[in-house]
């Protein structure tokens, strides 16, 4: 992975500041932010298979890159203004589902029933 | 932060292995995976305004975190299955950012001309 | 209104057959097109307030009027497809609402816990 | 179709005036309303495949219906709030839609270029 998240976390705080655009950031309108990038990403999936899903187009591959990009900042900028780390949020909820789905239980478990949360 | 982000794909990348659950991992369905988490996320701030959305009771609060968590582990997800670097996504979009909203231009902006994207 | 929702679903059927189009209307890709529609009403809304948000420009308006036609053609379509009366479905939540949320007790509760749903 | 949208449109205005509840339907929060329950009917499709979404069992088509009408009625309410005839909408997009997608290109077109929107 090409930087860690703490320096990406830096560059995002320097471009937001330097705009003086944290004013517009409650977290109401990010949580809706991070929405709008979410369906962007779902409209390069919208009429293929799960199989065909695999094998996207290199143009689409990067537009789909870019709205990736998209979620991760708003998603980041919200963990910003709530002062929630969004990494330890996301080991938190893996740990919650080790106890949700154990091994013995999980493997083979119908389509149906698979959930990372 | 708590952990860098390439620690956390490995802890996911176990939990996953280990329950046998990839195959149910096609980028077709993480994309509505990321959609699903990132509307719970807004539920929790339905109703109020901008401004109250920033002082959310503590119980809400780790409720979003939760929330916030199911986002990153699907879209971390979603990167690994595509081979796409979800860190350098994001930093490639504040580098085009930058050349789309120049300093000079952006200070001052009517609020609805605000973008991170 | 202008036409009942009965000549519509005729209208949209004779749109759809003509060009052999619902054969890619799975119900899990309609769910994903009633979201991602919803989402680009919400990108209207993305940085305005709760205020704000009833003065929307023409221009606005009319491209917010578009989307809410989108999201209605694609849950039309995927209430035709899982053979769902989308108009009975929204009757019965109002008859529940009615249930859960008495009269007496709803008037004046607080903006956390106000819901049509 | 069981009633008619207006008739529909009658008893919603009725539930929401009895609980004065109209003050907390701006725009945004019915469009961010619509947004929340798209996302809940999705869930319900999350891991299957397209060919599977046709085969729901009985009471999770229950539940479908359930969102499906929730959709509806935050559409009609935000129809209602912003004075826009969801129906003519609708209509419209369909229009629009027959233009951009002649019947004679339309048909036989690969399922990455289908769309109702």
């Amino acid at each position: 992975m090409a930087d860690s998240l703490a320096e990406l976390q830096g560059t995002l705080d320097a471009f937001i500041e330097e705009r003086n655009w944290a004013q517009f950031h409650t977290p109401k309108n990010l949580a809706m932010s991070v929405a709008i990038e979410a369906a962007e990403i779902m409209e390069h999936f919208q009429w293929c298979t799960g199989e065909e899903s695999y094998s996207l187009p290199q143009e689409k591959r990067a537009e789909v890159a870019n709205e990736i990009g998209d979620v991760l900042v708003y998603l980041l900028q919200l963990g910003r203004v709530l002062d929630i780390d969004i990494i330890a949020a996301a080991r938190d909820k893996i740990v919650i589902n080790r106890e949700k789905y154990p091994v013995e239980k999980a493997k083979g478990r119908s389509v149906k029933y698979v959930d990372l949360d």
